[in-house]
């Protein structure tokens, strides 16, 4: 259960503001869905309208990297925040971009051994080696 | 400062089974450097042994995913565990394997956003929306 | 579903200590309902007396911070430590104590940010400079 | 040490576009001190210029909550997950906004009976009571 | 609800490779219940032959640590992680080994207190004294 | 850096409530070394006390638990909570009570695969089996 409202289109549509957010992420994502993380967020509507532009700018905008590579490491960023809306949303996205069940296996692993190699070097307090040094 | 000792060369060299296991990395990463990471393991010979095991498998082998999309990975699970060791290390090994400054950039974007959304999905514990479901 | 069972009022009226606890929960707070939080500490009478003791005199007694910005504080860490039940817990805290939708919203919007910088700074692993020592 | 170039004052004078934000921020902060966060963004230029807008709109302009009651917040977050930079910056930001030390030992004391209760609910996994419900 | 399908009895004895490792942990264990862990590890053959290698090793076979005491330390972990999942099926595990409440009640005891040391020492960026160094 | 000063043995002679503490501090564990947490914590000389006396009655008094036990309980919290400070005092304290290379090395294993499985489950959310329910 949620700590806010989560909007419903009727709620929507009664906001030129909100409306205005959700028409076009319906436009951009070529889908009628609107997701709870937006209709949370429209209790924020500066914070919707802020955040809604940076993903359109930051994972929809081409740019070098996949947009399917984008939707991973988002998916890794989540995993370990713990973040359970996230993880579901951003897999369900990598999945609607082509992830193949191969491709979802290696990345697992790599999150498996990464946070298996990121608690034994912080438990050993491994000091890092000058070598990494960019200067 | 580390929780334990970090092997020299010179120890590595008295021990047989340490040894041929720091001669693995040196021949499969076609560099005489090692870093902390293996001189510290190296007081756990067993450990030492199948977790490089696990990274050749993991992210050496070939496989679906890119080696440097996999290092992409390796960073945003490490940053989020807050492991400067393997923030490091990974961000060098991602740097040796072809990743530019505009593609680091937008990785960077990556992670702050889905770092941003995390806790905005956390804080209002947004439920998951029934279409995500896999069934 | 808890790894520990949760203490009905009838449970709790049979064991004169935890129900001492139990009956100063509800003068203090002037409230006849006490949250899971308190009926899954009555497992461990000790640890739920001390407790209780660190949470009165830590949120409750007067002091230099305003009780409601005790609460944002605690909403914040709890968002960052993933823990679902205190988020709810201490945001239904908060809005007992006045929090407005406008100011939630602020709230939100400062957890959102200092999460992408923290991020970012563990990233990039921006050494902190000189002058922000206190010595 | 970082894992990109900190900008110094020469090198931001030579990129016209960095320069600007870099003049933006001193003067918005009336200082002429600009601390590495900034320095290590420059790399990012756009990154760089909505990093900024967005720590001026939230945590300059004024709002609802007072800027030493933010500064809390933020640091709150950046202790729990462990930001060393943030914790520092944005302590030195909130003694600069007037944080007394008796303000600052009870904020840590409310960090400290948090993340104690944050890990006991989360150990015990102790259910939403339905009263905490916002609908 | 998982981000993958969890191997029924069914699925499983279609799959000889899959069905050889649910033999073992059932014989290894000995009890039929295979939890939905391993069901949802199906997926990826080779990483539920690692893991479930790996736990065999580090879990069940005998060392210098006591089992009971190899699952506190799993909760310990998976509580800060805030793994539900984890925390729940090694409570269950340590119970089975013989975990008393005195125990259980002492271990969370322990796991408060280093989470409320844990967050001063970060929030005061406290510098390690030069006696803990192991040189 | 610390973002408070510490004490010096000369300041906290000084002050008789932090003195006493001291005192104690050095006659429980029989050495007359004081780490900076204490000299950091003598700047809150409430929390400062309840934190010394918390410690004692977790800690030392006599239970159910193994000392060492304990201590590694504390560093397992310490190392995914990523605080530095507390990985080293507990891992010297554990050092202190009869800790073995040979069961440092099987503790590091147990939290090198608890990180990996905790990812796992999160990544993958797996639902907790009914199995596990305690009622």
């Amino acid at each position: 259960m949620p700590t806010v409202k989560l909007w419903t289109d009727e709620e929507v549509s009664r906001d030129p503001c909100v409306r205005a957010i959700f028409d076009d992420i319906r436009l951009t994502r070529k889908s009628g869905f609107v997701n709870n993380f937006w209709r949370a967020l429209a209790n924020q509507p500066a914070l919707l309208d802020a955040t809604w532009a940076k993903i359109k700018e930051v994972m929809i905008s081409p740019g070098t990297l996949d947009p399917l590579v984008k939707e991973l490491i988002y998916i890794a960023v989540s995993t370990i925040n713990g973040c359970s809306y996230c993880i579901h949303s951003h897999t369900a996205a990598a999945r609607s971009k082509g992830l193949t069940d191969e491709q979802y296996s290696e990345f697992i692993a790599v999150i498996a051994i990464a946070s298996q190699t990121n608690a034994l070097a912080t438990a050993m307090q491994i000091p890092v080696d000058a070598q990494f040094n960019v200067d």
